[in-house]
């Protein structure tokens, strides 16, 4: 089966927006191994849809559109497309009874023009929109070519796609599909070349996506039902947890930093944050979870050497004798910062962001981080150069936040992490890490 | 003039990245007063591409390509476009010795594949490529009609057209042109609205891009050179000055941010944070900004009203009786933290960024801030509802980072801030602020 993609809108022929649809639309349809040969994007106009879409429907059984649907006489849309695959449009009361209710919600009176967003097809079937006023539509002809049309927003379009439109594709390409995304801590290449024929394999199917300081791997079952789709995409999903290990951090969450949080909830810990190169990052990243208020309380910025001092109390003779980028004084503010915050896992980095600042002996991506409990301290060097500030800080990031995971976790100090007890800790007044 | 934009590449149709070329080129190509009536996607297949090139050059004036320049025998998109332009390509000796050059650089030995990317038009041109290894071309036939292909890499892309298409482009549609982007505070409606007639300007142009907590407003000015585009831009530009006063913050930086710094540096300023709902997000922002340790040396995330007590010294008092999410808190954060850190300025925020926590008193979406100097506190009540937690804390961000740079700039509180001064703040135990 192929499929092209046509995003109808001025704002994007203008650039004003991004064309995201179409990148969800294309992964969507790559993952029901449908081919997309050819995107558009076009304005609203009658004679250039028709044309495009006689060009199109010739050589592709589907055609996906998003946008178009607007309620303005200028919308045409609908129409045109209604025309190419043989159907018309009659008036839904259903629909137009929820825009009328859409309208009096929110204190307004529906403009007459609305009745339009109301027109369904007569031959083919409406896609119904619960997070928005304008319903989808589906066309069909008499040779099974279809098109299907979607409104522009795109929190309207990917929600109607994953409640209407997928489960028919997926039934027209035989069963029904689930799909799910672990979230792998690792570089793309890396993961690609250990992961091998698992990428290539046919049904189910995986697909990775290369993220700051992490891959997603998408894993997409064909079943019978969805329990049986479901149990394959899990039973495909264990080859990566057993190629991979703990480097497999979650599946389906939004980032590094929601784990986090509900592993330190589990645990009934209270983290805290001592940052320097990365100036808060850690405890935004944190914090922007909603109930993160359960698990984290005080974070420090301390960007200066004498920040460093007063709020976490690294020693001035280590910040003199080893500098602020070293293991010491990574390990010191960590410690510091569990004190001072009664907390009960610390992360703290410590590095040189750049572009500014590098020497030879310590270049620019040079960052230290370290993990305390009151157990001890992990302590991890990270050569996160060059790429740019913003990058360094984001990994940086990442790598403080997958220790805080594995401490909560219980599971072991990743390879490139050396851990110490607290009686080796305070066993030496010179610290004892290890460059 | 009239063009088309064709993004050539598999990992665009299967979604693994954003066309962010496209709306690049789509707005670069609006400014130049030229008409883009489509957009494409497609592999590179020379039958595909050949397809739609035939049609399109029927159409459209130019065509302008990204992607599809790679040294694999699999990349055909520059034979099969010259050929549609009755044009044909030859070795050019200098690229060649070029790319061999930036493999001797990188100690590796070209692959014999790449002699492909040194190959250039024989009657159209090349287009230098001072960002990579593949130069573009342009084709031109002998009615004119153009296409040009650029390398799909966007900073290669966006160096090479400002500096060898856009000149081009500009001289053949009259002159010369030259573009500012001014940074304004404010919703897009209304700058909109108050804008007016400015933005149907035909030249210069104005258009207005609405990001978070601001908008972008880029000015295009043709001109018979540089500088006088250039002075006709800044002419233009003066309007929007007149019109939105110190609403508008910089012109031509990459985000408030970056202008805050500045006059911290001009000041001779230190400024410090004490966030609650930002949890970091403030400090986060002014550190990323390379230099930003000769303004920035402490940031406190005060996320419980323990660690506001603690380090920044908030009353329990007031705690208690006013609450966390009050301007007497905000305005103790800022004093606190200017305290703390001896800094010549602190901004403080405290509010409910949601989505749980709202009550019909302070609901999700209320933020206090509060900005402090030695001279007095400014005290600013945001109300960011109706959005989700990531928005209503990036907003809370732009207002603090607003706050910051009108005390260093010296300019005076804006309407929707009250300020009060040490003595008036020390005259009452409960403190004055209004609600």
């Amino acid at each position: 089966m192929t499929a092209e993609i046509i995003a109808v809108g001025t704002e994007l022929l203008l650039g004003d927006i991004l064309n995201t649809n179409a990148q969800f639309l294309s992964q969507e349809l790559a993952a029901l191994g449908i081919d997309v040969l050819h995107q558009h994007v076009i304005g609203d106009n009658a004679a250039r849809v028709a044309e495009l879409v006689n060009t199109a429907k010739q050589r592709s059984d589907l055609l996906v559109f998003s946008g178009g649907l607007g309620p303005t006489a200028d919308d045409l849309t609908k129409e045109t497309v209604a025309a190419c695959y043989g159907d018309s449009l009659t008036l839904d009361e259903e629909e137009l009874a929820k825009i009328e209710a859409f309208y009096l919600r929110t204190g307004r009176t529906m403009p007459d023009n609305n009745r339009k967003q109301a027109m369904v097809p007569v031959k083919g079937r409406k896609i119904v929109n619960d997070h928005g006023t304008a319903p989808g539509v589906w066309f069909e002809d008499e040779q099974g070519r279809c098109a299907v049309l979607l409104p522009g927003p795109p929190h309207e379009l990917t929600a109607m796609w994953n409640e209407g439109v997928r489960p028919l594709l997926a039934a027209r390409t035989g069963g029904t599909l689930h799909s799910l995304t672990l979230h792998v801590l690792g570089g793309e290449s890396d993961l690609e070349t250990r992961g091998g024929a698992l990428f290539q394999h046919e049904d189910p199917t995986a697909a990775i996506y290369a993220k700051v300081g992490e891959c997603h791997i998408r894993i997409t079952a064909r079943g019978e039902n969805d329990e049986d789709a479901k149990a394959r995409c899990e039973a495909f999903a264990q080859n990566f947890y057993d190629l991979y290990g703990d480097a497999v951090y979650d599946a389906d969450v939004p980032a590094l930093e929601y784990t986090v949080v509900r592993l330190l909830n589990e645990r009934g810990w209270v983290m805290t944050t001592a940052e320097s190169c990365t100036g808060g990052l850690v405890a935004e990243r944190v914090t922007n979870v909603a109930g993160s208020s359960e698990v984290f309380r005080f974070g420090f910025v301390t960007y200066a050497n004498e920040a460093k001092e007063k709020l976490l109390g690294v020693s001035a003779h280590t910040l003199a004798t080893e500098g602020a980028v070293s293991p010491e004084t990574a390990a010191q503010m960590a410690l510091g910062a569990l004190r001072a915050a009664d907390a009960d896992v610390a992360v703290a980095l410590t590095g040189i962001a750049g572009p500014g600042g590098g020497t030879p002996e310590k270049p620019v991506g040079l960052v230290w981080g370290a993990a305390a409990t009151r157990d001890g301290v992990w302590v991890r060097k990270m050569t996160l150069g060059r790429r740019d500030r913003d990058n360094i800080r984001r990994r940086a990031s990442q790598h403080a936040l997958d220790l805080v995971r594995r401490l909560a976790a219980g599971l072991p100090a990743p390879e490139d992490t050396t851990a110490y007890t607290i009686p080796q800790v305070e066993a030496s007044r010179t610290a004892p890490f290890a460059r």
